[in-house]
């Protein structure tokens, strides 16, 4: 990363801006896009070596790498900024950009050249490259599909005003897939497809990355129906956090699906209950979960969701050029988490 | 722009968006893109006509008004972003979209969302074009640019804390140039050049781009300093509204002129008395303007650098492809505002 870093402070530097606003955006950079896990980023290297089926050399991992990164710099444009309308405290272990006393609301600005990276990097390695406008159109429409995901989520479930009649699991699924999915699961395959695209055929082609996203999306949706379901009833070793999603009024699977099958009476515990900054009534909400099986539930929805995926991935050629390893390595990270 | 804003809400009815989400991104597009003067977008349909040398028919005008449209659609993005980061109260007569109770920090997202547009309609109707490619990188160039002059404008002139130390005429230019010139002159001509290229040869070459560019970010900085001059020195009536860049820590011409020139008293007061919000202070600061003569100034300026554009126009050869009535046209709106 400081080398892509630096290359960015370099075009600014070129560009005489002055050097308090560089050494601002390095902040900005440092601050923002490393220190998180980094699955996103290092899912496209990965899959760049699966596809070529063997070790990248040096100048092809940094290559690749720019595009693992480019996934990074779009999550940090996206949590900065949710962070802000969330009216968040901390993000990994440190107080949040705009909570820096001097950033403040320049905070959305730093957000945009995070975002506007991607493009500046994109450009400077890949613009010979015959699939560099399938990079752009892919990023745009990804950028899109979050921000429509993200604008759902902001309105379907804000912080401060609790009305479940707005939740129903079809909302779920389209802020999951959306807000989520795409970004996280489909993106970084198909820029290693692209990638990979100019020496293994039809590897990009319309079809397999149609058959990529067919799979990737329904991974991504149970990893967030996962990740809600934690939340309540993961261990806080487990979840490295103690969960709040019923107190924040998340739009989770967990209160969607108990919504499906409350009876009128648990229906009214809820509309009075969730979203709450109260433990009982946080309490109320988890006895209500726990009286609608919500934990069996979950595990079927599990079971269904694995043999689903399962059966996609079975689906591919097994001499074709999406080869099956690239899924099976996102399955066994993900359905491990909580075996 | 109806049909344009119809466009959008079609693809989001496509992707099975909420209908309350279709609704509140119309009421985005509606509240925040037009309503403005729509100058630069106009530029575009302008230009082309210039260069084609003749009216356009009905399709090619509505395909250049998709140009013009995005110039209107980032700047919209900026400016519902700014409003926030600068907490403004009202933008064109109207409460900034972030007042909007029910809006408030979600405008965030809004914004991202008018940015996103641009991506959207380019690709639904310039992506077999052979310049396609060009207008993506030149829209993504001029933002991160425009981010780049708002980023210095944000810690050199912050509302709250003044300190003069920090201006100085050569970060005035780069403010200018960067947070306004490119995206109001340089790139609705540069889009207009490249919608013409497919039938004028040489048009959009690096060199005709170039002569575009030395013309058109003199003439952009030109118009800044104007608006702040007439900020201090204009009625009411000229300028629509009542100057307060003074009062604001306005990093100004007016601000970054005086204080070439001033005298270690003049010095003083102008320390003690700019981005105050006392009238008496912000008087004490005119009075300063008036002894260094800052009219006088200005209008020596506004001779050279007419004269300066003026000598670049002539330097176009008569019979190449970038015909003079480009600029002139621009020169002729922009000289005549004070005169
Ligand atoms: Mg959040
Ligand atoms: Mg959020
Ligand atoms: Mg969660
Ligand atoms: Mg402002
Ligand atoms: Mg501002
Ligand atoms: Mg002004």
């Amino acid at each position: 990363f400081p080398g892509i870093r630096d290359e960015l402070i370099e075009y600014l530097a070129k560009e005489n801006m002055p050097r308090e606003a560089q050494e601002w955006y390095k902040n900005n950079l440092d601050y923002n896009v490393p220190g998180g896990k980094l699955n996103r980023g290092i899912s496209v290297t990965d899959t760049v070596e699966i596809l070529y089926g063997r070790p990248l050399d040096d100048a092809e991992y940094r290559r690749a790498a720019i595009l693992g990164w480019s996934v990074e710099l779009l999550q940090a444009f996206f949590l900065v900024s949710d962070d802000m309308m969330d009216q968040s405290i901390t993000r990994r272990g440190q107080p949040c950009w705009y909570r820096i006393p001097k950033v403040g609301n320049i905070a959305v600005n730093d957000s945009f050249m995070l975002e506007a990276a991607i493009y500046h990097l994109f450009r400077g390695h890949f613009r010979s490259e015959p699939y560099y406008v399938d990079l752009l159109d892919l990023m745009h429409e990804t950028t899109l599909q979050t921000e429509l995901g993200q604008l759902v989520d902001l309105i379907t479930a804000p912080e401060d005003s609790v009305d479940l009649s707005k939740f129903s699991l079809e909302k779920h699924r389209f802020i999951v897939l959306y807000k989520t999915a795409f970004y996280s699961f489909y993106l970084p395959v198909a820029l290693a497809l692209y990638f990979v695209s100019p020496t293994i055929p039809e590897v990009a082609s319309h079809e397999s990355l149609q058959r990529a996203k067919d799979i990737l999306l329904p991974l991504g949706e149970y990893f967030q129906v996962q990740d809600d379901y934690l939340d309540c009833f993961g261990t806080p070793e487990q979840i490295g956090k103690i969960g709040t999603d019923i107190i924040d009024n998340k739009c989770s699977w967990l209160i969607n699906a108990a919504l499906a099958h409350a009876s009128p009476e648990q229906r009214a515990i809820l509309d009075e209950c969730y979203g709450r900054k109260d433990p009982e009534k946080e309490a109320c909400v988890k006895k209500i979960y726990s009286e609608l099986d919500l934990v069996g539930k979950y595990n079927t929805y599990e079971k269904d969701s694995y043999e689903k995926v399962t059966g996609l991935i079975n689906q591919l050629p097994a001499d074709g050029p999406l080869k099956r390893e690239v899924f099976t390595s996102f399955l066994e990270k993900i359905y491990k988490r909580t075996k």
